[in-house]
């Protein structure tokens, strides 16, 4: 049972755990750790009763989820309205190579997030959050760059949506066969995936004398993880 | 224009790739070639007006793509009358931080694929799926595990939808800047993100003498990406 003293989300059909139940957690500190380690999300609405599911990326503030896009999208258009929305967020952590077929499996760690996607009409906050866009990932960066004009903040929707109900999955378990499997000669593993920063390739139209920043160093060296990087930039970015 | 010789998707109002529509296409390698280098997807669908969007291993077979679950999952449960389902596919390549904040963006590879789902009955489509799903990832690999027995076999439930219409979209430009941007003291990189195999970690419960075959250790060495490893095992699964 999870503390009492732990703000969960409601639990109810919608995003109660079915499957592998005993994986599933509703806590906000275990759904935000998993969204605040990633950058992009899979956003699903529906047009005419036809599912879409785009990619896109996103960040949280509080117990709100935001992304953008071109006023001119399709999904952006469509989430005008209030309309219901499912964002989730999946990292792949392995593959696991079990000694029978159905012991097949992946350790991932996953959020999906429903509620209803609303087009951020006050002006205010829309400055905001095109700051934090920016900032999320890449911490005090909006400060340094050229200053957005009007028509790119007309051009630019920001879509925000309060998470009514969210669910996080984690499977971390390794090589997990029925009993008597591991007596047979067949070959096992865990084969881990990672996702790491590369080398960062400067702009090759630099002012003379322009460098990347320390901040910017000390958060994506290369080869560091991806997912401690963003929760660092996170934090930076959103103190707790 | 796409060469006339080459398959192509049927594009309509749902498929069509509206916004940066120069970064889509529709032809069956761009869109293929997307799809076998991932091995996870998130799949959309609508219960009762609600969106979900539920992320799995999935692969393809022609034009066909396949994924499975548990035989009692909400998911599957929802998809077996041939419900209408948005497959995504998703590859980020890099963060782009740009001179300003409306050009900061990511390079990326995606697919949306969509169709209608449909749970595979015919007992011998399924069994050639359930090796399909393993030997897909790890060539050759289901003819040395221990078999599958009917209880599992009637556990699992595979979905199959064929693609009636799909899309690529691909970023792959680097930093893009407004022209007048350029000569201002900003700095701007291509962050790349690398998906890479991570060190094998062999099942401690291993009999004496079992080891990692020729065939794993050669796609699946530490270090290499994850996209041309899957590619190869797709390939050599699935020969031309």
């Amino acid at each position: 049972m999870a503390d009492t003293h732990t703000p969960s989300y409601p639990v109810d059909q919608v995003n109660k755990v079915k499957r592998m139940h005993e994986r599933g957690t509703y806590d906000h500190e275990s759904v935000h750790a998993i969204l605040d380690s990633a950058s992009m999300c899979h956003v699903s609405y529906v047009i005419d009763g036809q599912p879409f599911c785009t990619p896109t990326l996103f960040w949280r503030e509080g117990t709100k989820l935001y992304w953008h896009g071109s006023s001119a999208s399709r999904m952006l258009r469509n989430q005008k309205e209030g309309e219901p929305v499912c964002l989730t967020v999946t990292h792949l952590d392995s593959f696991i190579l079990a000694r029978s077929g159905m012991h097949h499996s992946a350790d991932y760690r996953s959020v999906m997030a429903f509620g209803h996607a609303k087009v951020i009409t006050d002006t205010d906050e829309k400055h905001q959050a095109l700051v934090s866009m920016v900032d999320r990932l890449f911490p005090n960066r909006t400060a340094g760059l050229r200053e957005i004009n009007s028509q790119e903040f007309k051009a630019t929707t920001v879509i925000g949506m309060e998470i009514e109900k969210a669910s996080a999955k984690v499977r971390a378990g390794g090589v997990a066969d029925d009993e008597e499997d591991y007596a047979l000669p067949i070959y096992a593993e865990r084969l881990p995936v990672h996702v790491t920063i590369g080398k960062a390739e400067p702009c090759p139209r630099l002012i003379d004398g322009v460098e990347r920043s320390e901040e910017l160093q000390n958060i994506y060296p290369e080869g560091r993880r991806l997912d401690e990087a963003l929760t660092e930039a996170y934090k930076t970015t959103y103190p707790a």
